[in-house]
């Protein structure tokens, strides 16, 4: 498919766009946004650009019932120079293939894709928020919609990008937060979908969720659904933990989501001859590790917060504090690096941006 | 809630009703259909019986990235005396608000749900079709639609009622199915959803019934996430196991789904006097049993075929044939027991029917 595949229809009623301190997360969304639908037979077909709208679906359509979804996040970023970029949106890209095959969803061409999102956000230019720390977040989305109450792979699906201005993560300085290790409820296993973005595993995940908000922790820490034991992640984000000058972070074991910032990381830490290890690790390794006072240092990473470091960590009865309650040499370094990349301070010698 | 509160909304348009022999299943669907709206604050609210119609939801509606949503299936009747009835659809009910607990929706009122799906099933008595083994399939729902990224709990949902009048699922008598026991994909593990009746649990089962598709078999029987030891469930059916008399059928243990069926098949069971267990069961015991001869028969339990004798099972290289590919007595038994009290040749002497 070429770029004039792509049909444009502009909205007539552009949007009031939302004061920059009032953003939040996910509440408001630009102008446009694509669509692109799959018949079977037919294959991925009539990708155009439309005015942000309802869809409008059967009540039976699949979606309703049998989960069969796949989403993902990314971010656009507007440079100091007044430049609009993309990170690393191909890894997206080819991260919703990845879930596609798991969930039986026919695969969506990645470089058309990644035309298509480059179309849309020129489109919605306007609307990549430029205070430090915003960005307009995006998200790319498949839903199963054949009219159908069979339980088998859904024969029509619309792939859809919505984008949404967002806040600052981090309004005052980046604030530690505290998480929880859940040892009842279980977010995914082995042989599910767990290395999958697909709806039923943040649906899953919601129980644990609340239970640690009842117990003012922001975040729930995952353990293996096998023997809950081995520290898998956070709820949107990846882990990390410095152990006497060495960061450790879960190896992608099936059930974990293979994070894009998670990866870039790793990159990083390795550029600074920092060494990182990929591995199994026991929450009963992390928590021996605190106690002997070698766990200098906790951080979650995402493509909402980039780094979110870990201050408290909670497990049984035990309440371990991390660094003071403060945020880490390795992961202040590790925020300024890939910030500076994506806000064009730092130089990408990585090759991880995408210009319009 | 008084059956007052129901607003009705009638068709100014009915259907014209598909032939017997074309029903198949969940292609069709009846002229009304039922909507309760939820708003955090206010509560569920709004109930109405309204024409079947399409949904309008925004783009960014939680049920369409996170996978918030629970579902029930059920039939209504007709007797041979012209009688309309629901088989247990309080049962399906409660169950409804197991999985709302697990995926974080506001439980709804069963009896307010089991008035209005009576109201329903009345306006469209017309399309629960007479024909024998024919049946009204009917499907409630809920699903998240705030319009919001953020991964939390929805603050709205939608409470729907649709109905699909179904076929006959056993054309020329009752069919001995072929069943492949998956080893590498798991549907649920403990700790995750399996016992809830949620989209995610349907969408992770794709996979293995796409790889049992294949080979030739017609449904996965699913072993435990934890040691893919013991048998859990079939794609949309319990499963039992007759061993030297005695019928087995794996304890619920939180994450196979309680099946209707599967509680009514232990109480005719109980009722005749015949040895029913539910506990652990190994595949290993299953297999070691077809070794010896004393593997007496095997059948899937659900709402859409009642009984689904099981005629072969695969596992790992061995095929295991069951009574000679045959349905067995007990699992004939069963199958004209329910059947009877469903289109009222038999007695109900349980107190399942509800007459409307
Ligand atoms: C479950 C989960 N883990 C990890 C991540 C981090 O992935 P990424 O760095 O690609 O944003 C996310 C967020 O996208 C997530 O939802
Ligand atoms: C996963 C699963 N197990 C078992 C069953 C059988 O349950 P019931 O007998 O209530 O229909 C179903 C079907 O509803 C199901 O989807």
């Amino acid at each position: 498919m070429t770029m004039l595949d792509i049909k444009i229809e502009l909205t007539t009623k552009p949007k009031e766009k939302p004061a920059p301190d009032e953003l939040g997360f996910g509440h408001y969304f630009t102008d446009h946004m694509f669509v692109l639908d799959y018949t079977e037979g037919i294959g991925w077909h009539d990708g155009r650009i439309v005015p942000y709208q309802p869809l409008s679906l059967d009540p039976s359509a699949m979606i309703f019932h049998y989960g069969q979804s796949v989403f993902e996040g990314l971010k656009a970023y507007v440079t100091v120079n007044n430049e609009a970029l993309l990170f690393r949106a191909d890894r997206n890209f080819k991260r919703l293939n990845n879930s596609n095959a798991r969930l039986c969803i026919p695969e969506i061409d990645e470089q058309y894709a990644l035309e298509a999102l480059k179309q849309l956000v020129s489109i919605d230019r306007e609307w990549i928020p430029s205070a430090p720390g915003t960005s307009l977040y995006i998200r790319p989305f498949i839903i199963a919609t054949e009219p159908n109450l069979g339980v088998h792979p859904s024969k029509n699906y619309q792939f859809i990008i919505i984008m949404s201005p967002s806040g600052s993560y981090y309004k005052e300085g980046i604030n530690p937060v505290k998480i929880m290790v859940e040892e009842q409820f279980v977010r995914a296993v082995k042989g599910g979908t767990g290395e999958a973005k697909t709806g039923g595993n943040y649906a899953s995940a919601l129980k644990g969720q609340q239970i640690a908000d009842k117990e003012g922790y922001s975040q729930t820490l995952w353990l293996d659904g096998k023997e809950n034991k081995y520290v898998e992640e956070v709820g949107s984000m990846n882990i990390f933990f410095k152990i006497n000058g060495t960061v450790i972070t879960p190896a992608l074991n099936g059930s974990i989501l293979p994070g894009i910032t998670r990866d870039s990381m790793i990159q990083v830490l390795k550029s600074k001859q920092i060494p990182v290890e990929e591995r199994r690790i026991s929450i009963d390794e992390v928590v021996e590790a605190a106690h002997q006072g070698t766990l200098e240092e906790v951080f979650g990473t995402g493509t909402a917060a980039v780094i979110s470091p870990v201050g408290e960590l909670k497990y049984l009865d035990e309440k371990i504090i991390i660094n003071n309650g403060e945020i880490g040499e390795v992961s202040q370094m590790l925020y300024d690096t890939l910030t500076g990349i994506q806000n064009g301070k730092i130089e990408d010698t990585f090759g991880w941006t995408i210009r319009l």
